[in-house]
C-alpha cells in the first residue's frame, strides 16, 4: 500500500443561492474540496466522502513541506487501500459552516464585509448535502458509486440515500445513528453552553474584539475526547496513573495523566478550531432526524431508497453511537427489503475507532468497495438501476 | 410511615488541630451535623450518615417554617422507614470542605480573617472519616450499629472499615466503587476546568471580588448530570421533545427539552453551591484509593475489616459506578471471608437511583437494618466483638 503523496486543495465557487432548511438562503458559497485517484471517462466511479465534526475535506494524502499532514483517513483512501484510489476517483469535501476553507462563520458576511460570526445562517446535514451535491454536477458527476462517512459523515452518507436516492449506488455509513439520543444532544449542549457562556465569545462577534473563546473550547473539546473514547480504552491507556511519583494534593494541577491528555486535547484544539463552527457542526448533528417527517418511522423514510445498497459498521465500545443505533438502521432498509450488510466489529476504541485501521474494520470495508469495483468492472450500471 | 418533623442542625467545635492526608493541618473546625432518634442508654444504635457531592448533614426531617425543605435521604430515614428512627439514633454529618456550614472554603482563614477560598487544604475521604471520628468520640459513641452511605458517601462508609474498622459493625455502601475509574476523572477534571478557567473565578479568590464563577458552576452541574442519570431514562424522559412545536433553528436558543433541564440544573446548582467546594470534593472522590497501600490489592486493603458485616447494593444503569465496581468490593471481601450481601438492582434510574425509593431496594435496605436491630435487641455485642 502506497500513500498518495502531495495533495492540493481546490476552491469552487457557486454563484446559485443555496436555500436551507432553516428557511434562510445562503446568497453564495466556496467549496473547499480535494480529490484522489482519475475520474473515468464513464464518470461512474466517483466516491464522495462526508467529514465529521472537526475534519475537513483533506481525507488523504499530505501537503508538500507540511510534516505529519496526512489527512484524517488517509490509511483507509490511497493506492491498494481498502478505498483503492486506482479503482475509484475520491472526493472530499468541507463542509459549509466550516472554518477550514468553505464559507462559514469566518468568512466575509456580503451585507456587512465583516466576518458571518454567530450570523452564519444554521446548517443542516441536508443543506450540507444538498451543497456536496451542486459540486458533483460541477463535476459532470451524475451519480456517485458509492457516499462514504464515518459519525456525522455517516449521518450525510445516510441522507444522501434519502435526497438525492437516484445518484447513489452504495451508501457505507459507519459508527453513525439515525439521530442522536437524548445523551448526545445533552453533551452537545453542555459544550455549547461552556463556548457560549466564555466571555471572550462576545455573542459570537470575538472576531472584531481580537479574542478568541479559548476557555470554552477547551472544556468542550475536552467533553468530546471522553465520549470519543471508551471507557475500557481510557482506563487502559491511562488508568490512575499519575503524572509525578507523588501526589500533589491540589484541586488546579495535574495529578493523573488522563487530566494532562484532555488538557492537552483541549488547548490543542482552541489553537485552530472556530467557536462558531463548533456551534454550527453540533446543532447540525442534533438536528439530523429523517424519520421525523415521517412520524418517527425510520422504516417509512427510507422507502426511497430502495435501490440502494448500504453496508453498516458499528463498533461494540462506541456508545457515543452504540451498535443499537446501526441496528436501528438496520431494521429500517430490511423493513424495505433493501440489500444491506452490518458489521458489528468488536474493537476496544470506542467511537474512534472509526478512524483507527483495525483489520477486521478495514477488512469489510476492502470487500465491500472490492463488490462495487467489480459491479463497475461489468459495466452494468452498478446496482442495476437506469442511467440518469 | 411517618415524617422525622422539625429537625435543627447542630455545630460542634473541634480545638484539636486534625492532621490531613496530604500533609497539612487544620488548626481548628466546626461540622455541623443533624440527628435524628434517641440514643440508647448503652449507646449502641447510632448509625452514621455520610453525603455525597452535593449534600449536607441535613439527611431527613425539615425545617420549621421552609417548605419543601426535606433532607435528601428523607425517603429511607424515620420512624417506620427503612432506616428506622425508632430503633437507631441517625447522624448526619456535613464534610470539612463543605459550603453548609461544616469548616470550608468560605469560613475565615484564621492567618488572614479573609475566607480561605481556594488555600483552604484539600480534604480527602480519610480526613473527612477521621474529622467525624471526633464527633463520635464527643458524642459517646465508641461504635457504630452502622455506618451507610452512597456513591462518595459510599466511598466514606468503605473507608470507616478501614480506618476505623474496631468503631464499625455494619457498613452498607450503596451505588459506590473502590476508586474512579479514568472516565471518571476526566468528567471531574472537566468540570473543575470549567470552574478554574471561568474569569470570575479570580484564582479561588472570589469572594474578595464579590463575583461568583456561576458559568464554571453550570457548566460543571450540566456534565454532572449527564453522569447521574442513565442513557435510557434521560431517553424516555426527554428523548427529542421540543420545547416549541416548531424548530428554531438557533445554536444558542433552547431547542430540545432535554437542554431546558440541564440549563435549569445548572443556574440552580450555581446559586447555591460554592466553587472551592466542588473542586475539594470531586478532588476527594479523584482521591480516593485505598487499594493503592497495598500496590492495587483490594483484597489486602479490607483485611482489617474482617469482623465487619457489609451489604453493598449497585444499580444496573448505574454508568458512573457501575455494578462492576461493586463486584470489585465483594470479590475483595469475600477473598477475605468477610460477611457481604450484595444486590445489584434492576433499576432505570442510573446513579440517582440511590436517591430514589425504588422498593427492592429500600426493601433490602429494610431487611439489613432489621437485622442489626435485631442484633442489638438480642443483647450481644453486634457482630460478635467485644465492647470497645
Amino acid at each position: 500500500m502506497m500513500s498518495i503523496g502531495h495533495v492540493t486543495p481546490q476552491t469552487m465557487h457557486f454563484d446559485e443561492p443555496l436555500p436551507l432548511r432553516s428557511g434562510a438562503t445562503l446568497a453564495g458559497y466556496d467549496l473547499v474540496y480535494e480529490t484522489y485517484g482519475t475520474l473515468s471517462a464513464d464518470k461512474r466511479n466517483a466516491v464522495l466522502v462526508c467529514h465529521a465534526l472537526n475534519a475537513s475535506h483533506h481525507v488523504a494524502g499530505n501537503y508538500a513541506g507540511q510534516e505529519r499532514s496526512e489527512g484524517w483517513w488517509d490509511n483507509l483512501v490511497g493506492p491498494g487501500k481498502p478505498l483503492d484510489t486506482n479503482t475509484f476517483f475520491v472526493i472530499g469535501v468541507n463542509n459549509l459552516g466550516s472554518c477550514f476553507g468553505s464559507t462559514g462563520p469566518m468568512s466575509p458576511n456580503p451585507a456587512t464585509g465583516q466576518p458571518w460570526g454567530a450570523d452564519f445562517p444554521v446548517v443542516t446535514v441536508e443543506d450540507w448535502v444538498d451543497a456536496q451535491a451542486r459540486l458533483l454536477d460541477r463535476l459532470g458527476i451524475a451519480r456517485l458509486a458509492a457516499i462514504l462517512g464515518g459519525s456525522l459523515g455517516g449521518m450525510q452518507a445516510l441522507s444522501w440515500t434519502l435526497r438525492h436516492p437516484e445518484r447513489v449506488c452504495d451508501c457505507i455509513a459507519v459508527a453513525t445513528a439515525p439521530n442522536l439520543s437524548a445523551q448526545n444532544i445533552a453533551f452537545n449542549e453542555v459544550a455549547r453552553r461552556a463556548i457560549i457562556t466564555d466571555p471572550d465569545f462576545h455573542g459570537g462577534h470575538f472576531y472584531a474584539h481580537g479574542v478568541i473563546p479559548k476557555r470554552g473550547l477547551r472544556v468542550a473539546r475536552m467533553i468530546g475526547h471522553i465520549t470519543y473514547l471508551s471507557d475500557d480504552s481510557m482506563e487502559e491507556k491511562f488508568g490512575r496513573e499519575l503524572r509525578a511519583a507523588e501526589l500533589g494534593y491540589s484541586t488546579q494541577d495535574i495529578e493523573f495523566q488522563i487530566e494532562s491528555y484532555l488538557r492537552h486535547q483541549g488547548d490543542k484544539f482552541s489553537e485552530y478550531f472556530d467557536a462558531n463552527t463548533y456551534l454550527l457542526i453540533t446543532r447540525a448533528l442534533d438536528y439530523f432526524d429523517p424519520a421525523l417527517a415521517f412520524g418517527g418511522d425510520l422504516s417509512r423514510a427510507f422507502e426511497v431508497a430502495k435501490h440502494i445498497r448500504f453496508g453498516l459498521v458499528s463498533f461494540t465500545t462506541d456508545w457515543r453511537f452504540s451498535p443499537a443505533r446501526s441496528r436501528e438502521l438496520v431494521k429500517a432498509l430490511v423493513d424495505n427489503r433493501i440489500e444491506v450488510s452490518y458489521a458489528e466489529i468488536a474493537a476496544p476504541h470506542g467511537h474512534d475507532a472509526f478512524l483507527l485501521d483495525d483489520p477486521r474494520y478495514h477488512g469489510v470495508l476492502k470487500a465491500w468497495f472490492s463488490r462495487i469495483a467489480a459491479d463497475l468492472r461489468q459495466g452494468a450500471s452498478p446496482r442495476g438501476g437506469s442511467d440518469v
